[in-house]
């Protein structure tokens, strides 16, 4: 729907919603703006939502060369300024939820909330195997095998068997989707810009609310992962979406969707009890 | 605020917020509609809420004989009646949620979603004898004693270190409150009155869609539980909030208000993944 | 089956099996020497095995004045000291559990391995007030109500159920007992001798291969408390017996049997991986 | 150490320990007799201990054509009778425990306890693309992509951190192991031996002492499947280790070889509480 420009670097975002408090979405690293097409009626009923691709996802550029986080925590700076948007609850899934952690950390005045779903405040020496893992198996430019070692995992058992043809749709849409190899190397860069980012010693420094969220059967971002960020953030409510996997906005809409909406809504000031 | 009469009974109940989807909150058994004084801002916000004492709690009528949960299923009914409300999310925890689940097994079409906190399918043999020792100390007339047996067992032992001082002020006025042997019988009453009560069987039954929300560290209402809600009812989604007690909404008023006001705030139709 | 006596009390103990590596069993709070009668043929298959009653416990002297953990401290250390047992694993269910952690803080070289079951490092101030209400209502005299305050809520649901027969038993038995002021006298002590107990900032200290033991169902010492101590004390692995409650040993007898014997058995070198 | 044939095929096995109840010990899918050689110091103490490599592993025969689970019980089957075992508890790990599951249900009358750690009763279809996405990169011949998608899956973050520079040596080792073409068509043989594989409409039939394993941190088998293991077999009791990945052995050993060998040596008639 919209587009802006850094250092000439196409990004690509959309707006929902008159009125309210503002969400800002952040994708997880498969996803883009596409993903959330299911929840925009819900999450613009009552507020402005924003939703964005990360550079290398969706519409926005495709960058060429090795980057970190901090690319990506730039974009949404710049967004942000350019939408005028002085408040927002900011929202992140996973690689969504480790900028907007960041972000956070770099700009505390412009996040009121911040929502961190099935996020971890590092890439562990395990989840940097795994992504190299990803990686690996994308160079040998098998759209198939990359499928199977990236897409089942982030999915429980459970929802595997309640929604077979769904998934086998995915499976479908997304072999062929790996086969391309310049999406592999999108998502080869996505991976590797993940590496190195670590910041559990600055927990302490979010100040604002802030809604940690995991999934019972998170085999990706277990929660012990996420009880560090639930320990570290001192204003943080911790909730467990239970008999979900990693991608709990699909397990679980109607949870995932409530969390969100329902924090983002609170008066700032918090409920004194 | 307001008051109308069942069969010569008066029922209190409060209407809080000019507009949006209708939620009916429901006490526990040793809360009443003043315990939900600081969510009322929150809650009301996009909604109209309204809150009701059942009987023997707060301002409505003093019971003088044995109940059981069908009176105050009754009182429910006859509130929803006559506030015209066609449609509401019916919200309840512990007792109240109790209430809300067989209100929502007698009159399915006037729930259109159902949250249900903290909250048990059934009173199981163990509850019972949780409930006998309620009531045997509640004999005995020693204010302290049922402070003890029944207060300290609904919070979680982090909640208690780190609001020691208002636990302190509750055990003074629960104390108190607990000395007069009207309160006790209330409260032994109310504590009667679950006795038998059994839906596990008639979960099935249950169509809306419905939130179960439970509490790490619920020492009253464990999460197998809640587990048996979530397994019964199809059309259900289950969280927890982690690191607290019975008493969720206290111990975690931001995330207990954020699923509250999330799930209601949902268009009815569901999100199709 | 024998006694000894320390400065003119008496204290019983048992020893059951004829060779083996030596294992102390220590009581939790309501229990006897005779508590773990269906254990001995088990225990002593392989290995030595001492019961003893703390003061106030079984046929152990009872005491007249308020005390504190130490006298029981103390007696194990005689204990040990007579049986010219070098080295023993010290086995403790909740209450005995704490008396094993500070015998091995005082006697490290005398603990060869510990195993701590159901047991906290600290008597918070929540439990502090659970013990509170335990002993309120025992001065009221009422065995029935100080049945139904201490007991059930050592069980699961699931227990209360799987078990109705023997509850009812445990029901009845127990209600005489503690209607005896001599019984309910000893156990407002025991329990009192729990105020101030707090050994977090010492397990550091403990350097001798341990054992935790919780159970999903615990309501008493929930699994937070056990997981301080898993994280204190470096050389410790960490189970939970799934579906049981605070009474382990008698809800899940086999998982229970099975952890103490076990790392009893194994070699004291630890296993390299 | 020894070697009997199976219609021409060498089967490998040892056995260590003199005397005491016997423990048949069947591994996970990549492991071999080898890889519990920490073990069996502690494992042969009090009981004799047999290791067997199935088909496809370390030593014993390399199939050539595709086969399922029936294969791998026939050769247990084979190896129990030679042996003149006619008492033993039966122990497996993940592919071992769907053996050993299956080795059960066809010959209950051998086996007196059976071991289940880190095992389901199904290859649900979660697990199946799981499955398929190891053998399609095992096609490509690479290693080091082989190594990265089934090896730190099966640890916890925890245990990556803790053991870092062992994790460093198993990568080295097992990237060249797994560079071996051959090795790899093994791993694709014993991996899709397990296509089919569902006893969870049978596990009613196990009447033996049964112990479910789980570990907190389990990736590949979530303690959903282990719960169906728990519910499923009445004689059950069902425990988990804390803080361990799928390779709770390796992770864990205390807890690990305690559970064995304290439910291996408890006397089969059980404890009656």
């Amino acid at each position: 729907m919209a587009e802006f420009n850094i250092n000439g670097k196409t990004v690509y975002y959309e707006v929902h919603g008159k009125s309210g408090p503002a969400i800002i979405i952040l994708n997880g690293i498969m996803m883009s703006t596409a993903s959330w097409k299911p929840f925009i009626r819900d999450f613009s009923r009552n507020n402005v939502v924003v939703l964005v691709d990360f550079f290398d996802q969706g519409k926005s550029q495709t960058l060429t060369e090795p980057y970190d986080h901090s690319v990506q925590v730039e974009l949404l700076d710049e967004l942000i300024e350019r939408l005028w948007i002085n408040e927002a609850t900011v929202m992140g899934i996973s690689y969504g939820g480790e900028i907007a952690l960041q972000y956070a950390l770099a700009h505390p005045n412009r996040v009121t909330k911040l929502i961190l779903a099935n996020t971890c405040a590092r890439t562990s020496p395990w989840l940097k195997k795994i992504g190299d893992g990803w990686n690996e198996v994308a160079k040998t430019g098998n759209g198939y095998a990359y499928y199977l070692t990236t897409i089942p995992v982030i999915y429980s058992t459970e929802f595997f068997i309640r929604r077979a043809e769904w998934m086998e749709g995915r499976e479908a849409y997304l072999t062929e989707y790996f086969s391309n190899k310049e999406v592999l190397e999108r998502l080869i860069r996505l991976t590797d810009s993940s590496v190195g980012y670590d910041v559990t010693s600055r927990l302490g420094e979010i100040t604002c609310p802030t809604l940690v969220i995991s999934a019972s059967e998170d085999g990706l971002v277990p929660s012990t992962e996420q009880q560090i960020l639930a320990d570290g953030i001192k204003n943080s409510v911790y909730v467990t979406i239970n008999g979900s996997g990693h991608a709990s906005m699909y397990e679980s809409p109607l949870a995932f969707a409530s969390l969100v909406l329902g924090f983002a809504n609170l008066y700032d000031e918090g409920i004194n009890i």
